[in-house]
C-alpha cells in the first residue's frame, strides 16, 4: 500500500514535469490556454497510456481522475507565470528530464509487478519515459528531442529502467532506491546538457549525404 | 436497439465527415486515391479507434465491416466531385465540424454505457472527437487543428461532451438531446470560425520568443 | 506449430527489413545510434504493436524478447556498413518493401488465426505492413511514404493481404504460398518504383490549388 501511494506521487510529480514541457511547447507556438492543456496533457499522460495499452490494462488516468490534476495545473502555472518559468535556464527541457527520471521507474515497475519478464519491463519503462515526449513533439510538427544528437536523451533512461529492474529483482527496491534512480537519470540528462555529451552518430558523417 | 442502431448512425455519418475531411487535405496535398482512401480512412476512424483501445473492446471498425463504407465513399465524392465541394466555404473545417459534432456524443454515450465514470466518459468523448482530426494532421504532417488559436476547436466538443454526461446523468438522453447537442458543438465551432472568436494564449504574448 | 515458426521467421525477417529502413532514415537525419536503434525499432515493431493493440492482446514484441534482435541488428549494420549499404540503388525503400511484402503475410494471418472476419483480416493486415513505415515517417517528422503519389505503395499491400485471405479461406495458405505472396507484393513494389507506375490523384489536378 505504501509502495502504492509512492508509486503515484512519482507518477503525478512525472506528469506535471512533462505536462510543463508541453505547456512551455505550447506557449511558444502560441497555442491558446486550451491547446496548452492538450498539449500538456498529452505530454504528461501519453508515455503512461500507451504503457498500458501494451500492458492491457485500461490506463490509470482513465481509473483516477486525480491524474488529470497536474496538466490543469500546468497549463494554469504557464498561464499566469510563464515569465518567471523562462527565467531558469531552458525551462522546457529541465521539466522534461524531471519526467523522464520518474517515468523510467514508475514504468518499469508497473510492468513488473504485472509480471511481465524484466527485458520487456525496462522497454515498457523506457517507453513510458519516452513516450510523452515523442507524443508531444509530434503533434507539434517537429523531430522529437529523444533523436537530438547533441546530448543524452535515452540513454539516461535507459539506464535508469535497468536499474530498477535489478534493484526490484535484489527485493531492495523501495522509496530510498527509487529516489537515487531517479536523481541519477535526471542528473545524467542535465551534465549531458550542458557539457553537450553524446554518443556516436548512426552512421559516420561522410556517408549520410544521398537521398531517397 | 433503438438507441444502438442511432448510435452507429451517428457513429457512420461522423465517420463519413472526418472522412470527407481526410480526403480533402490529401487532394490538396496532391496524395493518390488510395492514399486518399488512407486518409479518409485515419480521419474517420482513428478518434473511435483510440476511444475503443483505452476502453479495451475490439474498435467498432474491425467488429462491423460497415464502418469502411464512409471513407470509401468519400474517397469517391472528393475524386469525382472535388469541383464541387470546393465551391462550399472552407469545406475541409465544415466537414471536420460535422464529425467533431457526431463524436463527441458518441463516443462519451460508448464510454458511460461501458460503465467508465463521468470524468473518464467526458474525456474520452472528447478524445473521439479530436483524435481522428489530430491523427489526420500529423501523418499528413502538419500542426494539428485542434491548436489553431485562431478560433474555438476544443470548446466546442468539451461543452458537447459534458452535455451528454450531464442528460445521460439525469436520465433524458436520447434521440431528441443528441440532436441538439449536435447542433449546439457544430453550431459554435462554425460561428466561432466565422467570426474568428478565439480564448487566451497558452501565455502572454510578449515572453513568448526564447527558444529551446 | 511448423505454420508458428515459419510465421516468427517471416515477421522477424519483416522486422529486420523495416529495421533497416528506419536506421538508414536515422542515419539520413544524424541521428545518434541510439536514435537509429529507436527509429528502427519503431519502424519494424510498430506495424505489429498497432495490430496487436487492436486485437487485444499482449504485442508479440513484448512476449518475445527475439523481436528486439532485428533492430539492433540492423542498428550495428547500418553503423558498421553505411558505405556498403548506400551502394545499392535506394535502400531505404527496398529495405521497406522487404518489410511491407512479409507483413501484409504475417499480419494477415495473425488475424485470422484468432477468428477475425475476412475484410477486418485483411485491413489488419495492411495496417500491419504500412504502420511501421508510417510511425517511422511521421517521428522522423516527414509526409509518410505511404502518401507519395509517384510510384505504388498500399496497393501491393492490399493485393497481399487480400491473396493471403483467399489462400487461407481455400485452405492452401503454406509456406509456399506465402513465399509467392512475399514475391509478388515485393515485385510489384519495386517495379513500380522503377517504372513510375502510379494511379490517379486524389482530385483531378486543376481542382487542388485552393487553401484552408
Amino acid at each position: 500500500m505504501a509502495g502504492m501511494t509512492i508509486g503515484l506521487v512519482l507518477d503525478l510529480f512525472g506528469t506535471f514535469f512533462f505536462a510543463m514541457s508541453g505547456c512551455i511547447l505550447a506557449a511558444r507556438r502560441k497555442f491558446d490556454i486550451i491547446g496548452s492543456l492538450f498539449l500538456g496533457t498529452l505530454a504528461g499522460l501519453g508515455g503512461g497510456i500507451i504503457r498500458d495499452l501494451i500492458l492491457g490494462t485500461v490506463p490509470s488516468a482513465f481509473n483516477n481522475p486525480l491524474y488529470f490534476v497536474p496538466p490543469v495545473l500546468a497549463a494554469l502555472l504557464v498561464f499566469f507565470l510563464f515569465h518567471s518559468v523562462q527565467r531558469f535556464q531552458r525551462p522546457l527541457l529541465i521539466f522534461d528530464a524531471g519526467g523522464l527520471a520518474l517515468f523510467c521507474i514508475t514504468g518499469t515497475v508497473k510492468a513488473l509487478s504485472l509480471g511481465m519478464n524484466p527485458v520487456a519491463s525496462a522497454l515498457l519503462g523506457l517507453t513510458t519515459a519516452v513516450g510523452g515526449g515523442v507524443l508531444r513533439d509530434v503533434v507539434a510538427n517537429r523531430v522529437p528531442q529523444l533523436f537530438n544528437p547533441d546530448d543524452l536523451y535515452a540513454v539516461p533512461a535507459m539506464l535508469g529502467s535497468a536499474l530498477v529492474v535489478v534493484l526490484w529483482s535484489a527485493g531492495i527496491y523501495g522509496t530510498a532506491a527509487a529516489m537515487c534512480v531517479a536523481a541519477v537519470v535526471f542528473g545524467l540528462r542535465v551534465v549531458s546538457l550542458h557539457y553537450g555529451w553524446h554518443i556516436p552518430h548512426a552512421a559516420p558523417a561522410r556517408y549520410t549525404d544521398r537521398n531517397d
